[in-house]
């Protein structure tokens, strides 16, 4: 049985604590947030506590805290040579202070508060700096998912960036989406169907393949009808620029 | 029992023929198609005719031609007074030949040859041009769809237009996702349970109350490391302009 310690209480952390308070491998030991009223809901379930020089012994401390902040708190731990890792997907492994063993624990994901996540289909990308740390990390990550692979700071430092297209900046299509149909009287509820096959399609085939639409056709007379159609100048500049990527790729 | 005659053999004709083919509410009287090859395997199944003259009488007649087409193959239909749909998101109705009584049956979803399709989850767009049209057409559409909806030709222009962007855009997007992630040697498939989560995050919550990330928060640190990361220039101009339209949204 591997023991941990949860450092922090945003999304991450509480997801974390959820999928570990579920796994028969890994048992929480405590969880510290420095403002106790956020994970105090806990307290009959797991040991809390707000005070970092109270934080118990454990095989794994796992910060899952805002990214600015791991530095800081990995630096006030007041002990040494433990194994200390945190859950970011953009700071590196040598920004934890260097006193204790260090790691990355990155699950590529998106959290909210109120939705829940199959861990189980949660990649979770590793690395440690000391390989002999990595078959503990390794265990800790099976207990809860399914999907984990070994990822240097480089690479993790691709995913993350990879994330904010595949995630932020397409959910920000789905809102222009949402901004033309409304504009028009349309219903955004009937471009779901699409927007979960389009997910749906790279699952099997590559972004390549999966392309289809005016663009890739170069169907000049479409897309000028669309470039009418748009009133909005920043709506008018994200299409010029997609579809001149989509030209690039199918080599228009 | 309405009856249908099928004109062009492109995805959406396919897919069309399959749906209601497993319908007991439409049975499929013809399909057409100027070569008779790419039709000839369903010949013990349906009539099949290359000859425009040739066509039978239905109640429907479904246009599934690419959209450069259609004004003229309706013009070359021998007959009038008769109801012809065309499939289009994002030609007229008026761009039928006015000689028949006209309107649009259009499915809101991505075909491609292998790929099975739920017909059943495809949201239809339906538009007639006579009012008396409408009900008939609605019973096809019912006939293989539950979501069916009225939508007129400004609506229509609008979801295929977004469309565009929730699907094409989207797919650049996790393309790009795949460019990056291969540069430094990382997997893209670990980015596929992200892909899925987002896209079904706004099936229940809009987009705007799905967004996160470092340019919702307007995380200046994160944005920089990121663009300093990107060394593909066009890559880095879709960061930005996806950076700046969600910081837009968000009032950032």
């Amino acid at each position: 049985m591997i023991s941990v310690v949860i450092l922090g209480a945003g999304n991450v952390a509480h997801h974390l604590y959820k999928a570990f308070s579920s796994s028969e491998k890994v048992t929480i030991k405590q969880w510290y947030n420095r403002s106790l009223s956020t994970i105090e809901s806990f307290k009959n379930e797991v040991d809390i506590t707000d005070d970092i020089n109270n934080l118990v012994q454990a095989d794994i401390y796992l910060i899952a805290v805002s990214d600015d902040a791991i530095g800081e708190l990995s630096s006030q731990l007041p002990f040494e040579n433990r194994f200390v890792v945190h859950t970011s997907g953009s700071v590196s492994a040598y920004d934890l202070d260097k006193k204790n063993r260090r790691g990355v624990f990155y699950p590529l994901q998106t959290f909210s508060k109120s939705a829940t996540v199959d861990f189980s289909q949660v990649p979770i990308c590793l690395e440690t700096l000391m390989r002999k740390d990595y078959s503990q990390l390794k265990e800790v990550a099976t207990a809860i998912s399914s999907i984990t692979k070994r990822v240097n700071s480089d690479q993790r430092a691709a995913l993350h960036l990879a994330a904010v297209f595949v995630n932020n900046f397409t959910n920000q299509l789905y809102r222009v989406a949402h901004e033309i149909t409304e504009s028009q009287g349309a219903e955004f509820d009937l471009l779901k169907p699409l927007i979960l096959e389009t997910a749906n399609k790279v699952q099997e085939h590559s972004p390549y393949k999966a392309q289809t639409g005016p663009a890739k056709r170069n169907d000049k007379k479409t897309i000028k009808r669309h470039l009418k159609l748009l009133d909005n100048d920043h709506h008018k500049e994200l299409y010029k620029l997609l579809t001149s990527s989509i030209k690039n790729t199918h080599g228009r």
